[in-house]
């Protein structure tokens, strides 16, 4: 590990096309101090093998991606997103890893994501909120138990209708002040708010109420790709002020992993390595500097 | 003018293909109240014979579009932003609205809207949004004395790079509360804010204050066109819950007309009669029971 990568961690959706095991070896290679683990890659290499190959190539896990889709209406819908996120904090716990990130998911009017509202679906987004609040506090019991903290993630208004009705950093704390802030927190991704004309205050209130879980970077790039979830570009290809972002964060105390989420096809199309390299060159010029 | 569309206003950008005299006209014969103007549309026609036209046809002009773009660095720019914005206000006066929605502009990195950054371009938010609100306290005395409102347009932050960096309608408001609110305003325009978990709060703030200058409905459409900009649909086409955000506005005392602002490119293929059919049909069924 190189000292000043020691904080960088790669997140397997930037390296869609590598298995876990390929994926933590071209970060361990690269020098990297953690990898971010989402569910499907970590159940195609099995629960208990992919904690063992991340800690044996000495890695720590920062966050596992992720929980959530807790916005259904049905009972049975809900008691299924219950069990879906109980399996999700066992996973984490194992993984060695405290922060599971939560996608809340959409409205009921939308079938599946990126696709056309159905004409009598419902639309409340008041009542989808309070259900995501209600949900979230039925997890907390279980995931204190297993000591892993369900971490809210606010995302880009962009996706309010079909991904996650949390939108910003400010309404996510508000849902999490009723817990304990070891068990609910949020994480700062950039794409998702760095827009937000209150993301400086609400920052510092995370770090002052200790609910700082994660810090996630890449960049809002122009045009939106025709699939707009993979707008996503490396750090400096879009609009991104990262030197005030990553300021804030560090000022608000936040010394964990910085996970490198993109979603793009032009990096999935890249070889690991150079995906790895052109990730680490951009943190340790855009990054790194505002981060102590 | 039949009774039930009295306070419904076409916006010309909806029908993009017609002539601002085509668009009284088919506004007319519809029934509708109001229209709303682009001042391009107002320029095709010159400004006295658009005021004309709008004024012999018996409809009130709902509000002018646009000024704005105020996020110059440059002191030439600036000049030029300030230059242009007060021939907006006096159009706006001639035409006979107060009201001068503000489409505030992106970021310097941004080079044209819906384009990638420039590699070296400033990002700096926080300082654009201050030059927002610097230009906006220039131009307020030129408005007070030609007695119409700047109307501010918090847009959707899929568009805070490259349109508008206000985002929410508490920012907007902000920056309104240092002037009088009959010549600092703001509009709620669904497209943009119905993902905002404190719309209601800052819808009844916005009323309170006296600054609701505007509410204009259509609806968030997935999946996102193309061209970001279009993916805008009649009401009831999308994800937006109408009943809720109406309610919310007319609870907040707005008794203004409410305009119907479609970009999309199908809705500019169909003919304007049908178009306004179809939006009066959706703004009866949709609208017009929550608005009172």
């Amino acid at each position: 590990m190189s000292a000043d990568l020691s904080r960088l961690s790669l997140n397997t959706a930037t390296t869609k096309a590598l298995t876990l095991e390929e994926a933590v070896e071209v970060a361990a290679r690269a020098g990297l101090g953690a990898v971010g683990l989402w569910r499907d890659r970590v159940a195609e290499a099995g629960l208990q093998r992919a904690a063992a190959v991340v800690r044996e190539a000495g890695l720590r896990v920062s966050s596992l991606c992720r929980g959530g889709f807790l916005t259904a209406v049905d009972a049975e819908g809900q008691r299924a997103a219950l069990e879906d996120n109980r399996a999700a904090i066992v996973e984490a716990a194992t993984l060695g890893t405290r922060e599971l990130v939560m996608v809340v998911g959409g409205l009921p009017a939308c079938p599946s994501p990126g696709t056309a509202a159905l004409p009598d679906g419902d639309r409340d987004l008041v009542a989808t909120r309070q259900r995501v609040a209600d949900r979230i506090a039925e997890l907390v019991p279980f995931a204190e138990e297993h000591d892993v903290r369900l971490v809210l993630e606010p995302m880009n208004p962009i996706f309010a209708a079909d991904r996650g009705v949390l939108s910003t950093l400010e309404q996510s704390l508000d849902l999490a002040a009723d817990f304990a802030p070891q068990t609910v927190g949020v994480v700062v991704d950039t794409y998702h708010v760095w827009w937000d004309p209150k993301l400086e205050a609400q920052i510092a209130r995370a770090g002052a109420e200790g609910r700082l879980a994660g810090y996630q970077v890449c960049d809002w790039v122009l045009p939106l790709a025709d699939d707009s979830l993979l707008s996503r570009g490396y750090m400096g290809d879009g609009y991104v002020d990262f030197r005030a972002i990553t300021r804030w964060v560090a000022e608000a105390g936040y010394t964990g992993d910085v996970e490198v989420e993109i979603f793009n096809q032009a990096v999935w199309d890249t070889p690991g390595d150079t995906v790895v390299a052109t990730m680490a060159d951009r943190y340790r010029r855009l990054v790194l500097p505002h981060l102590s």
